[in-house]
């Protein structure tokens, strides 16, 4: 694969990544690269770049890197997962999951990676969609997890989760979480979800606070269909949000309908990257503890 | 004691008490005791029936009874936990820890109360308040618990905990917890809090979806003071909430201050009332499981 | 399929299946079908068998079927699935995961499967091994989990796990579960697993009481080869242990490795067998809890 | 309070601790303070020490120093409990919850301690005994624990909890445990149990995997008087083991009665001491995290 055209999305509104934007724009200007600019970029550099849409990015550029956390992996995955771009992410701030490439030392994981010597990793991801009354009123997709929540504090939800047509069972709960490998070690995990190798074809369905003690994490194959009939809500005021970004209010009766993606995203590592090692980074494990 | 002035309160709004209430004021009325209704009772009753607000209620009676759930008794205990009125409760719906007494046999329970043939529970209450730039801003009191809670979905709060002055740690949650051992058995339980015994002179602190792996529940003395420093919330917008009902938004810098109310509620029960067997109700918890 | 020899195995020295063995023999004999008996069920009936040794029952066998419990299967499991022969289970006492034949009518059953009319699931089991100075000292094959575990009462052991050749972690905990989907409604979640999905291809590795706060269950695909590399035992005495049936002493450097064997179990159900149905009866799921 | 004679009691066996114990006596040679050896230190030391047995050691001491790590407090604790005679901790190896003073530095900590500049924590232990057919067959204290626990592996033990003479459930678990404030952070902690503040008055019950999923830990008053009757084991060997260092084994039948000994344990720290502080550092909270 030949990298030509490099997009460039960057944490919005986040003066922290000026000073590594300036050095990889200088990076890829010496390098002779075609460079596209998110709109999150403007106002954070400069130089007179091009400046384009997401959809645009997403079309024209062989590579996209990022320059934030996982956060704003997240963001980008979900718009160029469609045009099979493959993502590099600089780490800004604490170490991530995902964004691995340290900001201050860049050029040797570039050099590499832009040589064609770099770990391909492939994530799937997920598509949500609410339906009401036999229409899709909302639809999007998720890298890490797609969330049924309360908004309001103190209230629990009544649902009913249905897996490939198959009634699974009612809970009540502050809400539920469906979450790919990649999730698992986020907010799945706060919620006493297990961690899921990267490279497993499944999903955790993970309740947040259940009412009902017996309640556990379920993990089903990553082609399942899966459905969040939501119940009663009482006083609660609920809501679906995919990776912590996007959001919609569900009432009553919508199902909220979730399944694997087809489209797989690549995430682009340099060598050496090791997924046990920062795993053991980001949970602080280590021999001593 | 002497109940001679009944005060009423009812789960707000609530058809499904029309027909407890209408039983319980004939009953009242034939035992020649005074009754005051709240006004949560407006609209649910035909009789001809003396109407005042809260405080004239707590002031004025001898005993209050309220129709509803856990819920309706927590209502109830923040306004008159003041004046040392005691408390019944006529449980409507699923069973409740607090509210006891079966609708379709209140008599049987009221009487033997009436007559002093009662289990009296002490039960203790938490003061909650917000502090500002030294003002405080908000401030309530608590049956259940005190909890700091984002209000957006999939959001962090940074947040450091004090006991009685001394720092404890610094946390990232979705919210926080300060539970009674009344409380120990509602919300606090479905976030992997402890059991407190009712009796017990503690209160617990229990995270919620902690983003620190290590983050485990800490019971302190019930006369602890308990204080939650809200960090930076980022795009989060976190609130203060008691007894689920009564809420205040939070900011970067807020204390919460909770500490052990000096009066103490009193719950009275029919004879007989057992803690461990409602527990073992509500709990599902039997010799096959 | 046609099961022309049918083997019994039963709970060994178990007199609850006296009456239930009686009734299938007589059932089988009725349907003129050679039988062979388990030694298990020696001197459990007084018919005149014909009783044969493990072995020769799985070879010769078309069908095997258990009378017992969930334990009874898996005994039957580890010594018949090297030759194919599917599994019916004849549930005594409380439901099973796996045996979910009612024993007051197993002919409405068994006459379907016997006909041809039933749902087959395939399970895959793992193999273990104990590997000490090159050497293997242990080997057994396991359908619900290879568990390692200390022997004596509040002892810690300290060990390393790998996944495919790589470095996971070291932790310290009362031992380690490596679980089937089969085995992860076993033990595996009494110990804070996830469920997964009976189908799914992997496998959980989940810690017993881990002294390491931030440990976590891990779930890697089926394929993966795991390795548990025992550390310093310190006081305690150490055992690795298969399904709970067969075991054996692990000391200090010994490494215990997990992999899915490459043969499956196939158990047949009859036909309306509901995976979700049988969970919701056995963790006391239901819309009112 | 003069400390005129000083007991040591170290780690037994434990070759580490030679060159401490060689300093301490030394040192407190220096200070002119008779000293009196356990017989744990037998062969651990060159110079020509007085040796006694524990009993001894207890009733003639007017301070305990122990060297090794919090084990050889706990064991320490149950010998001199009864004679009121303080505990100070050297700790060896990784920091202790209870052993606080370095072994590089303990003439630092010791002269403030001997000078009666010290903090004072008292500690309450408890009491176990076993009962069969009316008879009590083993009691031992314990500071930290009492454990009851199956010692084969993946096997299970049915018993049934009272408090106060009050049955609170059924429970079929690996085990079960009732910890002190200070145990609360030991094995209970691993098992899933609340932190309980060292002062505070309570008792944790926590069981150990539980079969049962609604199975949830419980913090009662420490006046209350706890038993467990041991159910049918089936085939596992149960034992009650204190402190994890003094076990009897029980059958079907046996009842384990455990409730708060009247002698409290009283640790001396060096000012200074931060009961948060070292919570903080064993459990590897920090702010980073």
């Amino acid at each position: 694969m030949q990298f030509n055209t490099i997009g460039i999305i960057v944490k919005p509104e986040a003066v922290v990544v000026t000073d590594t934007l300036a050095h990889l724009l200088a990076y890829l200007k010496n390098k002779k690269l075609r460079v596209l600019l998110d709109e999150s970029a403007q106002g954070l550099c400069q130089q007179n770049q091009t400046i384009v849409n997401r959809a645009q990015l997403a079309k024209q550029s062989d590579l996209v890197i990022t320059i934030g956390g996982d956060g704003t992996i997240l963001n980008a995955a979900r718009s160029i997962a469609d045009e099979d771009v493959p993502l590099v992410g600089i780490n800004i701030g604490r170490l991530g999951f995902l964004a691995d490439v340290p900001p201050n030392d860049f050029e040797t994981a570039l050099d590499k990676i832009l040589a064609g010597d770099y770990l391909k990793a492939e994530r799937f991801m997920l598509s949500a969609s609410v339906q009401r009354d036999g229409k899709t009123l909302f639809s999007s997709d998720a890298l890490n997890d797609v969330v049924m929540h309360v908004r309001n504090v103190a209230r629990m939800i009544d649902f009913e989760t249905r897996v490939d047509g198959k009634h699974v069972n009612h809970q009540r709960a502050d809400g539920f979480i469906v979450a790919t490998p990649t999730g698992s070690t986020a907010y799945a995990l706060s919620s006493g979800g297990p961690i899921l190798h990267a490279g497993l074809q499944a999903i955790a369905l993970v309740p947040i606070c259940p009412h009902t003690l017996s309640s556990r994490p379920l993990v089903v194959k990553a082609d399942a269909v899966i459905e969040i009939i939501v119940g009663d809500t009482g006083q609660a005021i609920a809501q679906v949000t995919c990776d912590g970004q996007t959001s919609f209010d569900v009432i009553h009766g919508d199902v909220i309908k979730v399944q694997r993606k087809t489209k797989l995203l690549t995430l682009l590592h340099p060598p050496g990257h090791s997924y046990f090692e920062i795993l053991r980074a980001k949970l602080h494990w280590n021999k001593n503890s």
